[in-house]
């Protein structure tokens, strides 16, 4: 069964900050496939909902699918991650004939650049060692969460010359000196960076960028640093989920 | 004299790759920059023209400002390039004041996001710093090359949890080791990759991605190496100028 599968970038939050292109994309889908990991918040649903509902055909359709069951702590984690991937890309395998004709063109959305800290072509890639299936798959950039922050910001992500390094939370304390210069760090929900950076270091931290909930600090980290603990729990709190990325710049 | 300076990042270079944030700041702009830096090449001026003539306000103005003067190997390097900002600052707020009428609009178009290897928000903080000028500073962002370069190949720029690296050939032997997984290479004109990567490392290498005269090519570093090397000065001939991009991965 032949069908084309398209993974498009919609941007990070703000529904203006999606491309032409990934409008283009939109036109011919026959399906939207939404990937439900459980984690995903009502208002980043809804503002999903009406980039659809702007820019999607008349007569589209939407399915949801819902992640299958999985043993987070397994005796044997390679050999559970490999029956989850398989469990996974039957439940896609099945949805995508039931619900296309031969020829069809399903699509993914997803939040940010499909590069860039995202499962979506991983599943992609499951779907495509299926005997049975046929794909043509197309990938459509999109503005990532980094490039919204700096721009909300005002500011290079470098400085001149120098690299950038983007990294997780998890990750961040394991940057080697030499790489640290320009950190974008994502992923982070315990601001790892109150353990790894120095006083004098620089950061600018945002949550919900590009959103109406918007919240950008900046500063020393000796200095903003606890501002920015107590202004995401409070933020998280009265919310209900967040969503923050961060740039932390050594300073010489 | 106060001035709305709105520094709008494009894309990489196909013209659809715009986001509607993008098109949205393009309605009240008086005058649109344009930073003629001697080296921008007629093909992209001309995506640029396309891209203004379709999404600039009717009556727009368009000023091309040519980098003043500049000793590239002066006495006294530091200075030199303090007395050559000077100068640009002094230019531009000349051009703004004759330009604009008081509480007027000028754009800066940007390939990609501003925010990365790009000197105009650069210039926007030396214009910030002149005394008759009163800034409001907006930054819209845009799709990077990384990303449409990740896109093209079909890939994601990092494997599960990995960190990415964004770097330059001048400085891609620098990057320490632990940093070096997936890094994504920018303003490389000698394919640096060749004295740093190991046989094995995989190279995803792409020219002038998104646009008509797209180049792309992978594989293991040992088998495609020399294949890059030989398409890029093929193109760099024919076309009269390149733009490339890669990412190295290192395999483990």
């Amino acid at each position: 069964m032949r069908i084309t599968l398209r993974v498009i970038g919609i941007g990070p939050g703000n529904p203006r900050q999606i491309t032409l292109q990934a409008i283009d994309a939109f036109a011919d889908v026959d399906v939207f496939l939404l990937l439900d990991k459980g984690s995903e918040k009502q208002s980043l649903a809804a503002l999903r909902h009406e980039i659809l509902s702007r820019h999607a055909p008349e007569g589209h359709r939407v399915v949801e699918v819902a992640d299958p069951p999985r043993d987070r702590n397994p005796y044997d984690y390679r050999s559970e991650v490999t029956r989850w991937h398989a469990a996974r890309a039957a439940l896609f395998t099945d949805v995508l004939r039931t619900e296309l004709p031969a020829g069809g063109v399903a699509a993914f959305l997803v939040w940010g650049d499909p590069a860039l800290y995202d499962s979506t072509l991983r599943i992609v890639d499951d779907l495509s060692a299926q005997p049975d299936l046929d794909l043509d798959v197309e990938v459509i950039p999109g503005v990532t969460s980094a490039s919204a922050l700096t721009a909300a910001h005002r500011i290079t992500a470098n400085r001149v010359g120098e690299p950038v390094h983007i990294t997780t939370g998890r990750r961040l304390a394991d940057t080697p000196h030499g790489a640290d210069a320009n950190q974008i760090v994502m992923l982070d929900g315990d601001l790892a960076f109150r353990r790894t950076a120095r006083p004098d270091d620089h950061i600018w931290w945002g949550a919900y960028v590009g959103t109406d909930d918007e919240i950008l600090i900046s500063g020393r980290v000796a200095d903003v640093g606890e501002q920015i603990a107590a202004a995401r729990e409070e933020a998280r709190r009265r919310i209900g989920w967040i969503m923050d990325i961060y740039l932390l710049r050594k300073m010489h």
